[in-house]
């Protein structure tokens, strides 16, 4: 049998490529605060809804709560550092915006901020609060997605070499960027 | 205001990386299948836990509610055109490892089976199942990661460089391999 070749690394949290999430939320007060999850991903094409998952502890669990909304912002390479920070401190006692000098941006659709400076944002409304253990997952039903011209490629379509997203590799705990074009999707696998 | 110099794309499933998943199953016969998923990701830490969502349309989708069980198989750059192929046709009519040449190895842990030849895969338990609209999200508790020894780092860390996961960009639907190393996780930030 072959099925004893793999090594066993137990059961851990490692699949690969995860994201790098800048979740925009408000407090009580108003005051707009970011956190950068790779606990995500899209979860639902109608009504399109993406997930992030946070634990208790977190100063935007307790404010996605309150406000029944976040924002994605998408950091691109060169917002590796802002987006590191923006996990390592809490909003309990730093702005954060002010500390990386980014401007929060109030969204016309949902009552929270986004990264004015990032280049794609998505505004969501919470929909669902899934509670799994460590983590809960937050379910937001995107109400727009919001791009710089810049990034924008022919026929409108979003061009992820000129977002520049980052990629977050579990286990290593290291940030990666985008790398080469490998096909495109329901056509290479065509022929076989 | 500079609110208004984003580009409304209007409400839809566009956030970057994306992965690509291969999901692997038993149907009620024991036949195995597997199908290629990009919405989903690692939604807790504590217990271990992956969500993918699937449309109920789909044969995976009974599959799960079936056996209770799927693993994640991750396809490396060498493996899109497999990869994508598990996306364009369906288990109900097409035998996906006999036409890919790719072997099926039956889980010790759960009642699933994986992908031999992609060097790193995740065995799941099913945990829950939440229906959020056309897509159902499952999410299984992770049992064991399992990967090639030629993919480990020092340390024991798995190193995503030697794995070369596919990244798939929703939007203009095309698969990117993973860049280069933009900096340590809660490292880059300090000092900021």
């Amino acid at each position: 049998m072959m099925s004893a070749m793999k090594k066993s690394l137990g059961a851990k949290t490692l699949v690969y490529p995860t994201p790098v999430f800048v979740v925009g939320t408000y407090d009580k007060e108003g005051k707009p605060n970011v956190l950068t999850a790779s606990w995500g991903g899209i979860c639902c094409s109608q009504p399109p809804c993406v997930a992030v998952s946070l634990r208790k502890a977190t100063f935007t669990h307790g404010n996605i709560l309150a406000r029944k909304a976040f924002t994605i912002s998408i950091p691109s390479e060169e917002h590796v550092r802002q987006a590191d920070y923006f996990g390592l401190v809490s909003g309990r006692s730093v702005d954060k915006f002010a500390a990386t000098k980014l401007t929060p941006v109030r969204s016309e659709l949902v009552d929270a901020p986004y990264v004015k400076e990032f280049l794609l944002v998505v505004e969501c409304k919470l929909a669902h609060v899934i509670e799994l253990g460590l983590h809960t997952q937050f379910v937001g039903e995107v109400m727009d997605v919001k791009a710089e011209d810049s990034v924008m490629a022919k026929g409108g379509l979003l061009d992820i070499t000129r977002v520049k997203p980052l990629v977050f590799a579990p286990d290593t705990q290291a940030y990666y960027g985008i790398g080469k074009f490998l096909g495109q999707a329901f056509s290479v696998g065509h022929g076989i």
